[in-house]
C-alpha cells in the first residue's frame, strides 16, 4: 500500500478546434457534457480522482476559464489560474510546487481534464500501482492497450520482463509496473502498426511522480522552470503573490511534460509504466465521440433499417436509414435521411454538418473563421 | 399564326411532402423561390406565360392558398378557389368553363405551377405550335426529350411521320406537331430505358386545347364533371355563386386530366404532341433541385478540393470537400465538411439533413410527424 499522500493534478487547458462549434474559445471541451451523463469531462475526471485523493485535487486552468471551472466543481477542489497558456509542463510544475510546500513527500498524479475512462475500478488500480512505483523515485506513466494502430497518439515502449537494472525491474514488477525503454511521438500508419504488433502502448499523458522528484529533475533539465514554479508557489497567499506570478510566469518555458521530462528521464531508465486494463479515449474529435457512442450503446440504438442515431442534448430527432450523432441544443426538430457516419452540431449561431471520416478537415474550416469576419463564432 | 385567343391556365395544387420542410402544408412548393432568382415557381410560371396570353391567365388553387397566391401575382391574373382538392381535371374544367363563357372559341393551355423551364423562347415556340394544332380540334400536349430513363414520369408515344389519318398527320406536321399513339404511365426501369431508346417523350402535364373541345369531350367521358364545371362558371358573379360552388364542387370526380381525357382521346387518335426543344424539370424532390443547380451553375461553383455548394437563401455557408445544397433562411452560420451529395434545409423550427440519393425516404419521415405529435411542422 502507498504511504505518501496522493494529490491529483488536472491541467485543464487547450482551446482546441476539433470539437467546434460544440467547444468554443470561451467554452473548451473539458467544460462540456459530451457523454450525455449530465457531467462535463472535467467533472467526470474529478469524480474518478476524488476517491483516490489524500489532499484536495488541484485544477490548473487559464484565467478566462477559472469562473466556469469553479462553478462546475466542489468547493474543496483548488483552482490555480494560469496568466497565459504555456503548455503542460509549467502548469504541472506549478501544481507540484504547491503540493511540495504542503506535503514534501506527496505524490502527484497528473491527468488531462478532457479524456474519457469508463472503468473506474481498473483506473483506480492502475493509479495505485503507479503511486507505488512513484515512491521508488521514478516518473510513472500509464500505458493504454491500443484499440487500433492510431497515428494520433504517442506510444510507450516498455522493457517488459527485462530492463537495464534487474533489481529495479524486479521491484517495479512487484507493484505491477515495468521499466520504460522510450517514448515515441505520433507515428505514421506503418510504424503505428508495427508498434501495435510489438506490444507498445498508447501514451495517454498520465504522469504519477513524487512532487519533489518532478521539481528536482526539472531543475536539472530546465532550471528556470522549476525555480519559477517554486517561486510562484512560495509567494502564494502573500502580499506579493500577484506581482510574482505576473513577473515569473511569462519567463516559464512553454513545453509539454513529455519533452521536458518524460523523454529525457526515459533515456536514463528513470521512467516506469503501468499497463492499464481500462479503455481510454481522448475524445479528440467528432469521429472519436461517434465511436464512443457506438461502442457504449450502439446495439441498443440500432433500428430496423440500420438507423443508429445518438443524440446529445435536448433535440428532438427523427431519422431514416442513417448513422449519425446529433448534438442539439436548440428546440428545432431535426430530421435525418440516408446519412452514413455524419455528425451534426446544431447551436443557436452555428450549424455544423460533418462526415466523420473527414473530421481532420474541420480545423481548416475553423481556422478561416477569423479571415471571414466570423471570429466571434470561434 | 393562331387566330383564337389564348388563355393560360395554371392549376396550383398539391401539398406534396417531397420538399419538406421547405414546403409545408401552408406553404406549398409553387409559392417557394427554389431557384434563388427572387421569384417563386408560380411567379416564374406566369412570367413565362404572360407574353403568350391574349386574356388574363387563370390560376386555380385551394382556398387556403388564395391569399398567398394573390400576394405573389399581378392584379390582372384571375385566381379561382377550389373548395377542396379534387385533382387536376375538375380544376382545369372549371377554368375552361370560365373561358368558354367569355370567348367561346378560345384555346386554353394548362401548365403546372411548380415546374421549371429555363428556355423561354423555345417554350413560347412550343406553345404556339400547340395552339395551331389545338385549332384543329385536338387535345395537344408537349413532349419533353428525356434527359434520362426516369421512372418518375409518364411517357408519350407519337406516330412520328406516320399516323392513322394521313391527312391529319400532314396538317399536324405542318405546324410542328405529331399524332399521339398513346400515353404510358410511370414505367419500371427496364421499360423506361426501352422507351427512351424508342424515342418516347416525357409527359410534362401540359395540355393545350380549345376550351369548348375540352368540355365537350369531357361531357362524353364524365358528363357530370363537364356539367358541373359549366354550372359553376355560369353562376360566377351572381347571387348564387357560392351556393352553387358548395353544392356542385363536391360532386365533381377527383381525377387527373391524363386519365379523364388524354388517354381516352389518344385511343381515338384525337391527341397531338409538340416535341419540345427546351429542358424541363418538375423539381420533384431535393435530388432534382440539386441536379438543377449543378447543371445551371456547377462549374462556376466548384472549388479546388471538389467542393460545390449551392446556397438558396441568405445563409452564410463555408464548406470543405463537400457537394451540398443548402436552403438557409436563418441567420446561423453553416459549416460543412466532407459531405457527398447532401441537402440541408435550415429553418427556424426544423432542420433537415438528407442524402440526395435517399431522397425517396423523406416522405416516410414526414408521414410520421403527426403520430409523433409534430403535425404542426408539416
Amino acid at each position: 500500500m502507498p504511504e505518501a499522500p496522493f494529490v491529483p493534478v488536472v491541467p485543464a487547458g487547450g482551446s482546441g478546434t476539433r470539437l467546434w462549434p460544440l467547444s468554443r474559445r470561451a467554452r473548451p471541451k473539458f467544460l462540456l457534457d459530451l457523454t450525455g451523463q449530465g457531467r462535463s469531462l472535467l467533472q467526470l475526471t474529478l469524480d474518478r480522482l476524488a476517491p483516490l485523493a489524500d489532499r484536495p485535487p488541484i485544477v490548473v486552468t487559464g484565467r478566462a476559464h477559472v469562473a466556469a471551472v469553479r462553478e462546475q466543481l466542489d468547493e474543496d477542489v483548488r483552482v490555480l489560474a494560469e496568466p497565459s497558456a504555456r503548455n503542460s509542463m509549467p502548469a504541472i510544475a506549478l501544481a507540484a510546487a504547491h503540493v511540495e510546500r504542503e506535503s514534501p513527500d506527496a505524490v502527484i498524479g497528473s491527468f488531462a481534464a478532457d479524456h474519457l475512462i469508463e472503468e473506474e475500478a481498473a483506473f483506480a488500480r492502475a493509479v495505485t500501482a503507479a503511486r507505488d512505483a512513484a515512491e521508488l523515485g521514478l516518473l510513472v506513466t500509464v500505458g493504454i492497450a491500443p484499440a487500433s494502430p492510431s497515428t494520433g497518439f504517442g506510444y510507450i515502449e516498455s522493457a517488459g520482463d527485462g530492463g537495464a537494472d534487474p533489481a529495479l525491474s524486479a521491484r517495479l514488477r512487484a507493484v505491477g509496473a515495468e521499466p520504460v525503454v522510450r517514448f515515441v511521438e505520433k507515428p505514421d500508419r506503418e510504424r503505428a502498426e508495427a508498434f501495435v504488433d510489438a506490444g507498445l502502448r498508447w501514451n495517454a499523458g498520465m504522469f504519477v511522480v513524487r512532487a519533489s522528484v518532478l521539481l528536482d529533475e526539472l531543475a536539472v533539465q530546465i532550471p528556470a522552470l522549476a525555480a519559477g514554479a517554486r517561486e510562484i508557489a512560495a509567494a502564494h497567499g502573500g502580499a506579493e503573490e500577484q506581482e510574482v506570478l505576473e513577473r515569473v510566469w511569462p519567463t516559464m518555458t512553454a513545453i509539454a511534460i513529455d519533452h521536458a521530462l518524460a523523454e529525457p528521464l526515459a533515456a536514463q531508465g528513470r521512467v516506469a509504466v503501468v499497463p492499464a486494463e481500462f479503455d481510454w479515449d481522448d475524445v479528440g474529435d467528432f469521429a472519436a465521440l461517434a465511436r464512443q457512442f457506438r461502442e457504449r450503446e450502439g446495439a441498443a440504438r440500432r433500428g430496423e433499417d440500420g438507423t443508429e442515431v445518438h443524440v446529445v442534448g435536448s433535440a428532438s430527432v427523427d431519422a431514416l436509414s442513417s448513422r449519425a450523432t446529433v448534438y442539439g441544443s436548440t428546440d428545432r426538430h431535426i430530421a435525418l435521411v440516408g446519412l452514413e457516419g455524419v455528425s451534426i452540431v446544431d447551436t443557436e449561431d452555428v450549424l455544423l454538418v460533418l462526415a466523420d471520416e473527414k473530421v481532420q478537415a474541420l480545423q481548416q474550416l475553423v481556422g478561416r473563421l477569423d479571415e471571414q469576419g466570423l471570429g466571434r463564432l470561434r
